[in-house]
Formats: structure tokens, C-alpha cells, sequence
């Protein structure tokens, strides 16, 4: 008899059959992880508990008593940083709207099998913390160093690969980085990385390494299992694939009027209907909402709050719509100041990567 | 053409067919609502957003400046109270564990479609509030009132029924019943019904009337959707059924060792694995846990924590394991003080109430 061996409980990454419905795997990890109920659109700043969360394998049990955070590779003095001295750093505070590069996922035909998101996998919080820069600053970065790798503190095996978490930024990374130790002005919550993580403006979730434990910079490009194997836009299962970066833009819409607690479609009455939401994108400002009454047979432009004082943050936008009886599809769609919008249908990916096809809202109205 | 109405979106209850898959109805549920990681079963009071989320139809807009708890009906001096005076009435503070009454449903079959829970619909807070008792005796309860209905501000359709969430419970309420206010030291969070929610200590989350906002007292058993039409036992669609009312117990274990990503089977090394975990029961304390290595061919009991100062709070419970090369399938299974236990399969009802099968937990051990 073989022994046991990882590969007993960890498959490779597979596409769901024609018309094959969500299985236990995916239903479990959709019962731990969960999105943005939509209506929580209508708060600017995530409320805690609301704000999407991916877990790759455990939420570790985390001390910051005694939690350190390594600095070193190709450094010149390489550090062990505790909670206190990361603290006592000057820090700067953003507001970053998050989304899952999964997004969208369940919503492809074939279906990748992995969290099996509908459309809810953002949220937007204020990010409190150290910027990448001054911590490597203070380690001195080498001449040669190509890219910083950082290790989070949850374990766990996926497509047989035991592991820890870990991903990379190319050097110099963004001024904009940060080693977050708060979120909405306390301490992160277990979910989201306490007590650190990164924070990478306009990138998807993947980047944002959660539980930071270690930084370490080499002087080639990282090709470990989360940058290499997983989050690739790829076809085919053997193709290198192209990295998944930054996020795509979306525009999300409070579904108006009650559901039906099933269905979840929409009810309204008629009459003037005011609706709302958000819109956001990881290549620049959002610079145009357009709103389709008839499931995106007809645009109107719809009213966008300017980027302001948070580039990191979605915007918020409005449209007036007049319901009459009858059954409806409202749909919406963002445009950046790059160019890049919203298709109307979704370009299929292997991982399901990078979806941002126009939402689409049922809502019956009588 | 027939004009359009509420039953073109909300369908009558129904139920699986032989090897169905998760629909997109019940997928859209599971990434709204969330349950508890089982890793955070680690934690004596559940922290912020790892607390299960059952909402039924939207988180409403609830303004804490302007919100009014009424209460009228069979009472001698009808009160409207605002959060001032609420929370400047004498309060208490209880740490209760609070379950979905669909816990394991989807678990079943055939499987009752809707919220697709697996078996962490469960969480424990510190509730505090203001005795049910004393806003009653404020407003003085006259001699012909038999039940309080509880409304809350969700609004929504289930089953062709247009409603707010109500529920009543009898007269005189149990000493413990709360009109809390805050959850672990803080304002409660949109989704667990700021700013005002029932806890109901022992029973099942269905009777902790979220975002309240009126008690009525009425002098006849209510019988409005969510008391008489859902939460019922029922085998068949159209016999009464039973209510359903408090936990049966429940005991879980915090899965050991690490997840495979997909699959999330867990895999430990050879050797000693320390394993814990929280029991409870609505109906007493737990005085029993017992623990299987072999998926129920054999047991022991494991140590659990007496209850202690929280009779409505779980019970802490750990045993020891040596895991050996191959597979196991662990199990656990608490038993009360009135002699309730967990069954090894799940007697089947419609509505996927008041499991409590005995959890399985698949363990690679290499």
C-alpha cells in the first residue's frame, strides 16, 4: 500500500462540467469567506464584519505580544521589528477599496472550481500603518534586490504544494504600500491579518498579504505557488499565463426597493426610483457611470463623486430611474480615466480571474 | 397579460432533487451570510465579523439619532423610547452562544433549499441590554395578554408574503430575555441589527429579533409567517409542525493541523495532536463531551469546562489524539444536563431545523 501523501486530499484546479452545480468544496469555503451584503454599498467606510474576506487556508492564531516581523535578504542590516517598534514609525493612514481577484467567478461557464464569488467580493476600510518604503529604508535595500517576497503566518496545502502563504512586489514598490497594523482606527481584526498586513493600493486581494510575518528581498523574480501556479490569467492548465495585478473597473449597484428571500430578486413599486452605489478601479479614477434601465439595450450617464482626497477608494455615483410594472433588469457599468470599462460579458479565464462584466440587478416591480 | 406580482419571485418552499447541486439561489445566501472559521471556535467570545450572519432580507438604514423602540398593544401606558432612554434604564450584560436554527442543513437529504448551511452557523458574544422585564413593567403588562411580538425593520418577501421579520414569544418571557444594545463593549454592527436586537439566551437566532423596533402585546398566540409558516418541524408541507424553539446541543471541534485549500481536509503529522473545542446546549449545561478517533466506532470522554458564570455561553472541551500514518475521520459529540445528546445521522424535517448530527472531521495524518 502507498503511504499517505498530500496529494490523498489535494487536487489539481479543475472546471465544473456543463451544468454542474456548486459543490460541498466550494459551498464550504463560501460559508467561511463571505462578500459585501450589496446594500452595504451604501456606507463610504466598510462597517467591520461587512468588508469581504478570503482566507486561504486558516486564520492563524496570532500573539502580538511576541509578534515579530522579519526584514532581510538582500539588505544591509537585516531587522526583527515588534509590534511596539513598528508603532513607534511614523504612519499614514488610507482608505483602499479591496476586491477579490476571484470576483465573479461563479458567474463564468465552465465554472473554475475554487470561492465561488457572485459579484460581492469587496469592501472598503482605512488602512492605518507604516509605508513599505520606510521599513526597507531602514534595512538598507542592496543594489541587487529585484523584488521583496512576503510570508503571511497561514499554513496550509493547495494542488499538493505545502506551504505558507507568500507573494511579491517588484522593487521600488509603490510609494504607496503599507504594513498595516489598523483597520477603521483599531486593532485588525483575526480575519484580516491581525496584527499586520500589507496593504497595496489598487491591487486585488492576493497582494495584500495578510498575518505579515517576514520581508525578505531577493535578487531574482519569486516564482513560489501564489505567483507563479495560482493568479495567472491563464487557458490552458500548462500555459505560463500572464500575473493578475491590478483590479479591473467595476461598478456596483444597492439593489433597490426588498428582496425576496430566495430569490433574491428585487421588488419596487412604482414611481421614482433613486439609486446608488459605488465604482472604483485599480488603473485610475473612476471618470464615468453610465446606468441601463433595460439590461444594457440603453446607457444614460449616471452622476460620479469626484476621486477626492482617496485615490484608493471607490467613488460613490447616483441615477434617477422611474419604475413601471413589469419585470426589469438594471444594469451599470464604470469607465476609468485609462479607457478601460466594463464588458458585457465576461472573458473566460481558467482561474476566473479579473472578472468585471456589468452587473445586472432583476427587479420586479408592482 | 396577467399583471405582475409578488409570486413571480418568491416561490413556495421547496426541496432538493436526488444529487442537485447548490442552486444560484442558495450560493447567493452562502456569500452573504457567513458562518463561524471553526478555527475561531478558539475563542472563548466570537470577535467582530467571525460571529455567524443570518440577515433575511436586507440590513436596513437604521439612523441610532432618530430610532424609536415602540410599545404598545395589551399594555396599560404605551411607551416610545429612544436610545437615550434605553440605555439609561438599568442594564446587564450576558455572554450568549447563538445558533442558526438551519445549522447542517445542507447537510440533509434531500436537501431543503435555502440559507445552504454546513455545520459553523454558530457564535458568542456579550450582549448588553436592558431586561426585556423591565421595558414591560415600564409600559405594564395588562392581564389578558398572552404573547410580545417582536418586530424588526427588515423587510422583505419570502413565499409570495410581503413582511417585516416578526416573531413573538409567550408571557411571561424568561428573566433572561435582553433588549441589547451593544455587543462586546460596542455599539452592535449593522448586520447583527443596530441598534436594537432580542437575545433570547438558549434559543435557536431566529428569536433574537434583529434591528427592533416594535413589541406588541397581543392577547392570542401570533401566528404571522415566521412563527406558524417557517420554523416549524414539519415532514410534509401542509401539517402544522412544531415550533422550533431551543438548541439541542451541539458540540465542535477546532479542526487540527492545517486545511487543504479546495477540499479543506486537514493534515496533521504522527505524534500527540492537543484537540479542543466548544460544546453547548439551549436547554442546560453540557456534562458531557465525547471524542472518537475512528468517525464514531468508539469514544471517550474528553474534559470539559463547567459552565460557570455564563449559563448561556458554550462550554470549553480538549482531549488528546496520537495520530498515526493514514486517514481518520474524528468526531465529537456533547450531551446535556437533561440527558439530550447528538444524534450519529440527522433525523430529516423540511425546513433543515434543529440539527445537530454529530460532526465528522476527515483528517489526513502523513
Amino acid at each position: 500500500m502507498e503511504p499517505p501523501s498530500l496529494n490523498d486530499v489535494s487536487a489539481p484546479g479543475r472546471v465544473a462540467d456543463a451544468g454542474e452545480g456548486i459543490g460541498a468544496d466550494e459551498l464550504a469555503l463560501a460559508a467561511r469567506n463571505h462578500g459585501l451584503p450589496l446594500e452595504a454599498l451604501r456606507y463610504e467606510v466598510t462597517p467591520p464584519g461587512l468588508h469581504y474576506v478570503l482566507v486561504h487556508y486558516d486564520i492563524p492564531e496570532a500573539d502580538g505580544a511576541v509578534w515579530r516581523l522579519s526584514v532581510g535578504g538582500h539588505v544591509r542590516t537585516p531587522l526583527s521589528l515588534d509590534l511596539a517598534a513598528l508603532r513607534a514609525l511614523p504612519s499614514v493612514t488610507c482608505r483602499v477599496t479591496m476586491e477579490c481577484a476571484g470576483n465573479g467567478r461563479a458567474r463564468l461557464s465552465p465554472r473554475p472550481v475554487s470561492q465561488p464569488w457572485l459579484v460581492e467580493a469587496v469592501g472598503t476600510a482605512d488602512w492605518t500603518g507604516v509605508p513599505l518604503r520606510a521599513v526597507l529604508d531602514a534595512a538598507g535595500v542592496r543594489p541587487e534586490a529585484v523584488e521583496a517576497v512576503f510570508t503571511g503566518a497561514d499554513h496550509g496545502v493547495e494542488r499538493g504544494v505545502e506551504q505558507d502563504y507568500r507573494r511579491s512586489l517588484a522593487l521600488p514598490a509603490g510609494e504607496d504600500v503599507l504594513i498595516a497594523h489598523t483597520m477603521n482606527g483599531r486593532p485588525l481584526p483575526p480575519q484580516h491579518g491581525y496584527p499586520l498586513r500589507l496593504v497595496v493600493p489598487g491591487w486585488y486581494g492576493m497582494a495584500h498579504v495578510k498575518w505579515l510575518r517576514d520581508i525578505s528581498l531577493v535578487d531574482r523574480p519569486f516564482t513560489g505557488f501564489q505567483q507563479s501556479v495560482a493568479y495567472r490569467f491563464r487557458h490552458t492548465p500548462d500555459e505560463p499565463g500572464e500575473p493578475v495585478t491590478r483590479i479591473a473597473p467595476r461598478a456596483l449597484l444597492v439593489p433597490p426597493g426588498f428582496p425576496d428571500f430566495m430569490s433574491r430578486t428585487r421588488v419596487v413599486h412604482p414611481g421614482p426610483v433613486r439609486l446608488e452605489g459605488r465604482a472604483w478601479s485599480g488603473y485610475g479614477p473612476v471618470v464615468r457611470v453610465e446606468f441601463s434601465p433595460d439590461g444594457g439595450l440603453t446607457w444614460a450617464d449616471a452622476e460620479v463623486t469626484p476621486p477626492g482626497t482617496h485615490p484608493g477608494a471607490w467613488q460613490a455615483w447616483r441615477a434617477q430611474w422611474t419604475a413601471t410594472p413589469g419585470s426589469h433588469t438594471l444594469a451599470v457599468r464604470a469607465t476609468d480615466a485609462t479607457g478601460r470599462t466594463q464588458p458585457p460579458d465576461q472573458p473566460w479565464n481558467r482561474g476566473g480571474f479579473g472578472n468585471n462584466a456589468v452587473q445586472r440587478v432583476p427587479v420586479l416591480c408592482c
